[in-house]
């Protein structure tokens, strides 16, 4: 087990807190906005951020809306870094980079702590969800887009006991999003549920 | 009209998303975070913002937990400012200050649009909605606590189409609440539908 080894949850959601339409489409997130006080994104620095995440862990859902994002050309998100896939159905695999796991999250998660410091993960709204519900996040990472879309595919699910947060940090980029950082309380934390096996 | 007139729609909520459980209370609105580099709020401060504010517009769920506050002891939020309550109900006047209004929002609003400039929509979720399907709102002030509740009566409701936002400000508070307040682009709205009436 890695000392400092950390799950991050990290999603981008529209202010009413969609991170998909029902359809699984993500067309909202190409906003218009301008926020002239906000922090500029530039390249070095995502390089640099994107270099510091030692792994991806996603649901079938948000790999797939990936595959597609790859399909219509614009490219595979996740680099080299490895990727694992929490599935139960046979799907494509994209590259050598990418493992898929059907079994307990929990125990994933575990594993994957005992080799990585810095475990991402990218979504979505259900393995989101069953983190939280189960106790397995440490820190949230959510971004909010200045628009909202009505409907869609939640990114927080229903919880059996509130979560407690600490906030971390907030980031206002120029494109009027806002990034809010958050370390769950665990201190503060209800016994979660026993895993399931 | 007053030509500043600008109708904010105001709200707490929880990092999910939501105003109140589901049975409307809102203990956990009192959250035990501490962030440093965030602002104080001082007494001056608020004692100035809510007098800068002319009138408010609430439905009549948000009254009811107003009026279950000053019956707690907790006194009543909106001191002597008139404070208008969309209801078809019967419920108990608190105060002088206090309207009941049966008839169309819109109505309602291009009234006191023609007498206030800083209208306040504090809530609650069903108005918020219908306020922003039908293209009425200038302004939002949302303002993020950091816990989640998992569960309960959602700020946002469903709209007919995407509305897209201008962020205009970030503050982050010392205790961990941080404020967002966005400009509806009226310019980008689609067609709101006809008003009902």
């Amino acid at each position: 087990m890695k000392p400092d080894a950390k799950v991050t949850l990290h999603m981008v959601a529209s202010l009413d807190g969609f991170i998909a339409r029902r359809d699984g489409s993500v067309d909202w997130m190409a906003t218009a906005d301008e926020y002239p006080a906000g922090a500029t994104l530039d390249p070095e620095f995502v390089e640099a951020f994107l270099a510091s995440i030692d792994c991806y862990v996603m649901g079938s859902r948000t790999y797939e809306i990936a595959l597609g994002f790859e399909a219509n050309g614009a490219g595979w998100a996740y680099g080299d870094t490895p990727t694992f896939v929490l599935t139960t159905r046979e799907l494509p695999r994209a590259r050598d980079s990418v493992t898929f796991f059907a079994g307990d999250l929990a125990e994933l998660l575990n594993g994957l702590r005992a080799e990585h410091e810095n475990i991402w993960v990218a979504g979505g709204g259900q393995v989101a969800a069953e983190l939280l519900r189960r106790g397995l996040v440490d820190e949230i990472s959510y971004a909010i887009l200045p628009v909202l879309i009505g409907d869609g595919i939640p990114f927080f699910g229903r919880l059996d006991a509130d979560a407690p947060l600490h906030l971390a940090d907030v980031k206002a980029w120029s494109s009027g999003m806002v990034e809010l950082r958050y370390q769950v309380r665990r201190d503060l934390l209800q016994q979660p549920p026993p895993a399931r096996s």
